[in-house]
């Protein structure tokens, strides 16, 4: 059993199909425009519709911001496998793009890119399984929802994950501060996996060796470091933008 | 009197010269390999040292993640003007680069845009006065401390601002989902304000309308908006990318 809380998390359940769905608990007095319709929505699914007091959903959300709004769910975030996220590509007719996280550990870095991820046109993301966060409420709630509906891998290892995507055609780019290249001067249209590191340590360096290029942001001389969520959003504007201008 | 908590917060508090500070506080049995140079520094700047109960510092905080190390700073923080914004892109040799908020409300988006600015070059952030979040505790703690040293101009009248800019030669650019034109479309090289809007309601019409022009980030029909701190993380990588390229 999980919990999804928040009007756009909610949201993005339901326009996902609502799978799993059994609870949906709304604060009496809760308003807004959204409200009935998400309850229409949600009995739809099968869920059971109930108002309870602030108290009872706060203690749902463990304190989280659910603004009047909490859906239980049955099961476990269904994480995906590396084929889900290539078939998504070929489907799609786009070389895939993967966003690989080597050791994040606050869930909302988590969200925030993977939010900016789905907007920027990549088809999943890795996460390892230890050492680092995983889909939580509070990633859930970072990512507006939207991790509802982005494939996450976890893998035991990265560096050898990262090999496999070798294999598979696809190539690395370590992100990190004194990468040997700047950014845009590499090729992003072709199969690319963006590895990104955590917020203190960076990539591990097996991780980094094993990747094909490292890559910084931006041009000058980069004496402050950029967040994680605010470097992986870059790096996925470029490939989107080298992807773009190729279509174009 | 204000308080700024955490240890980069303090850190950079110190490297930009620890200006104001009057009380450092650290908690018993607090432990680091940055806090006996960060007590040696607060003593140099004047400050007295003080330990005290994690307690007493989570009441100073006000229950901000302080990591056993809060700064008591005298006066407010004290905010720029646009001549100071000016002046720093002349003394650097550069065109001017600022990004104007629209009425952002949520000081980690404050805290995230202010240091992905210093980090890509930006020479300062401008806010509206009212219904916006001002230079809280809580964005300099999400700046990783980076606010305490990026100039920040209020404004009482966004659009008025932007006129101002027009008369002072800086074009104004609104990234907006709906916007005119793709960002990598518009040069950037030139003396520049970048303008996002909130979160929720986006930039407002007025203020957009009396933009130079309207930009969207990402090639692709953006069906997921990005978030404002990615989107401003994106649009100073799109301006930092081109200036690089002209003085390469």
């Amino acid at each position: 059993m999980r919990v999804v809380y928040g009007i756009h998390p909610v949201e993005e359940l339901l326009r996902a199909g609502g799978q799993g769905l059994t609870e949906l608990w709304l604060a009496e007095g809760a308003k807004g425009p959204s409200l009935p319709g998400l309850e229409q929505q949600a009995r739809r699914a099968g869920a059971r519709v109930q108002r309870a007091s602030r108290q009872k959903l706060d203690g749902l959300a463990e304190g989280g911001r659910h603004q009047g709004v909490v859906a239980v769910v049955s099961g476990e975030f269904r994480y995906a496998e590396l084929q889900d996220i290539l078939e998504s590509a070929r489907v799609a007719g786009e070389p895939p793009l993967l966003v690989v996280l080597d050791g994040v550990e606050d869930p909302h870095h988590l969200g925030a890119i993977a939010r900016s991820a789905v907007a920027l046109g990549a088809h999943g993301l890795v996460i390892p399984r230890d050492r680092a966060v995983g889909v939580t409420p509070v990633a859930m709630k970072a990512s507006a929802g939207i991790l509802a509906r982005c494939p996450v891998v976890r893998v035991v290892n990265v560096s050898r994950f990262i090999e496999e995507l070798k294999e598979a055609g696809v190539w690395s780019v370590a992100l990190a501060a004194d990468g040997d290249r700047d950014l845009s001067e590499l090729d992003l249209k072709g199969p690319t996996a963006l590895v990104l590191g955590s917020e203190g340590e960076g990539i591990r360096p097996l991780v980094r060796k094993t990747c094909d290029h490292s890559a910084r942001v931006g041009m000058r001389p980069v004496v402050e470091s950029l967040s994680v969520s605010a470097a992986a959003a870059i790096s996925l504007y470029e490939a989107a933008r080298q992807r773009g201008r190729r279509r174009g």
